[in-house]
């Protein structure tokens, strides 16, 4: 229980960051190197969750990797 | 293995966030609602851990827990 709702904080707290940087095209503080690593870690956590079979695992980081992605995206488009 | 590569990728992804935010002190594009959820959901997976006993979760959620408090901290002392 307590791991579910850990779950679903950790998966959806890119979402704030990804409507922030939507609306405002600003991502001057935002650390480029952070979304190099989430991105690529969640992409490996990802592999893992398929590897293993663990569905949590594989809805979780598709989540997340479609989010940081977007985030990753416009770091590298507006920098 | 894969799993283990993807631990210390997302869990060491807030450093380079938290050395630009200490080398600048700007937060200006850095969504507080993130930091929010990721130190509150970070917490929890170290409570869920602690609670299965399971030395991996709780080692990746410590060094997590840190980074991501040291970013929400700045963010909300210099806003």
């Amino acid at each position: 229980m307590i791991g579910t709702i850990a779950a679903v904080l950790t998966t959806f707290a890119f979402l704030p960051q990804v409507i922030k940087i939507i609306k405002t095209k600003d991502t001057e503080s935002i650390a480029l190197g952070m979304y190099l690593m989430q991105v690529t870690g969640i992409a490996l956590w990802l592999a893992h969750g398929i590897h293993i079979d663990d569905l949590p695992l594989i809805v979780a980081n598709s989540i997340s990797f479609v989010l940081s992605g977007i985030i990753l995206i416009y770091k590298l488009r507006y920098k």
